[in-house]
């Protein structure tokens, strides 16, 4: 079936577009009043990721309800560690954890590459979101980069100083190289299943970027993105390494199409930085704490600091889950409103 | 008493010294047997904190253990919230904790600048520390940066996103701008104080910095540090604003001496952007997880990189409580060697 609103893959792409196409970082989840009312009926998040019907039905609802250019599939970066072997839980309100972690060259026995059929309820999941969808939006894609993936392995949860899994990259840098290795291998499995079941576009998650110092983003992080990169020409590749302003250059030669920025990111410096490269953000998501009127004036700003150069309108991270869907309508609607008139 | 060892001094200033001189960010603390066994004889860290002789004790140490060229008081950034009127709890394993928090206008009357007396114990410990250090190396004093402290009144703790405080500063910037005034003139009061009472350095510590988004950096970030920086001209004075790479070009023209990077800031760009400075840091406080080899080439590359600039050696964070105390003597010991051979 054909698109009906492929703005998004266009923009992506670098071509021009009448008017600048917009989604939002986890548009489909808490905020949505009708999202906590399927995730209540469940166990958890995890039964939620598992379901392929329900997960396909909170992902369509942002379309619906907030009317983005994309839905985004509803699943969790940490399908790939699990599917690895190594399974985690959902802690309310404090996040994932993971009994078993990874310290030593023996640990690695405990894992593989996995086997992509493990991972079939995000391919099913993706199938009925796009049967559902009839054209109506592109479907993404994701995963979490290596990285980022071998930091929850590492440390088996959330960090503030990623210590664990930083001292690995000092202590036993080839055991590191063999995990980041096993988990891009299998990211590449994954992905490339995900776009066989529909997936128009793929972003990579690199969320723990900005902890390293720039040589070690260089060696660990973005060696193994470029790979990912390398590997998927089905689709359009979005890569989001949050915080790592140091590397834009680094990042403008990889072979994805889009670049994400957060929230510090100068537009005007990542075009000069991202020639090559479609970008995608940045707005704060505590801009829709505020009125109206000065989330309409931040929606200029962002649209004036990207004039001139392909975008896609999008929050510098995930959106707070504290957030009014009412006024991320009205995000949208400004983008779609001022964009056009441009 | 005149000084015997006042490189810091000397380099802060911006002059040529024989060999870099270094200190280490949290160096008065957990990573040291003898501080533990100090703190396990008292209640909690807050009692140590409060009782002048014991804190004067804990920030010694590291001068007789690790050697290095200067004493930080030991002390909490959140002495200026307590003395304003909000009192914390420092929880074991969490971090700081505040029962009350500040969120409406209301709120502000139940805070106060702060009667500087009501920091008495701090200065005492400067007092106490400068009798016993008896000119060997200087002593820092530091504060928490308005921003920073803002931000604790207004999460009550630490937060992932700082929404709460972030929030405000789009939803009631007529608010914020009373509360971060008055930070701002409590905490001129308790540096001009530590400065009395012995303190011959300053340093700002403005830990969340990056948070922001750069226009909100500037507008509610550097604004307060810089009343700050133009009130104290008795001593040289260090900004720290970790995470604000984007504002380089700002913080150069603050009129403070030295300017605190982060791990993942580019010494080299660095100097560019920062020519009246001197820098201080940035080594990666994970080096010390590698072994002596390698911890010795990161020094090297570190001297290299800040060569031809004034340079004071630090970490690019605090120190973490799990380094072996050794490794940090070996990279004191390196400074020291290899700086003095350049």
């Amino acid at each position: 079936m054909s698109l009906k609103n492929d703005l998004i893959l266009r923009a992506a792409r670098g071509g021009k577009t009448e008017r600048t196409p917009v989604w939002i970082m986890r548009q489909a989840g808490r905020i949505l009043p009708e999202y906590r009312a399927v995730r209540d009926r469940l166990s958890g998040f995890k039964e939620l990721v598992k379901t392929p019907e329900l997960a396909a039905e909170v992902t369509i609802q942002p379309v619906d309800i907030l009317g983005v250019d994309a839905a985004i599939i509803f699943s969790d970066i940490l399908v790939i560690p699990e599917a690895m072997g190594l399974t985690y839980e959902m802690v309310e309100k404090k996040g994932p954890y993971f009994p078993q972690t990874i310290h030593s060259q023996s640990d690695l026995l405990k894992i593989e590459t996995g086997d992509p059929d493990k991972r079939n309820y995000v391919y099913k999941a993706i199938e009925i979101t796009k049967n559902k969808l009839d054209g109506r939006v592109p479907i993404i894609g994701f995963a979490g980069a290596p990285w980022t993936i071998f930091s929850y392995m590492v440390e088996g949860g959330g960090s503030k100083t990623f210590s664990k899994a930083r001292r690995l990259l000092y202590t036993n840098a080839a055991m590191a190289d063999q995990l980041l290795g096993m988990i891009t291998e299998s990211t590449i499995g994954y992905l490339k299943h995900q776009i066989q079941a529909g997936a128009e576009m793929v972003q990579i998650f690199d969320s723990w970027a900005g902890i390293l110092p720039p040589d070690h983003y260089t060696r660990f992080g973005l060696e193994y993105i470029s790979k990912i990169c390398d590997a998927i020409s089905e689709v359009p590749v979005t890569v989001f390494a949050k915080g790592a302003w140091w590397a834009m250059e680094e990042i403008n030669t990889l072979s994805c199409q889009t670049v994400g920025l957060d929230w510090n990111m100068n537009p005007k410096k990542a075009k000069r930085k991202l020639p090559n490269k479609t970008l995608q953000g940045n707005l704060d998501p505590c801009v829709f704490y505020a009125d109206d009127h000065s989330i309409k004036t931040e929606v200029k700003k962002m649209l004036h600091a990207f004039e001139g150069h392909p975008h896609i309108a999008n929050l510098g991270h995930g959106i707070y889950p504290d957030t009014d869907p009412e006024k991320v309508k009205y995000f949208v609607e400004c983008v779609k409103e001022l964009s056009h008139q441009r």
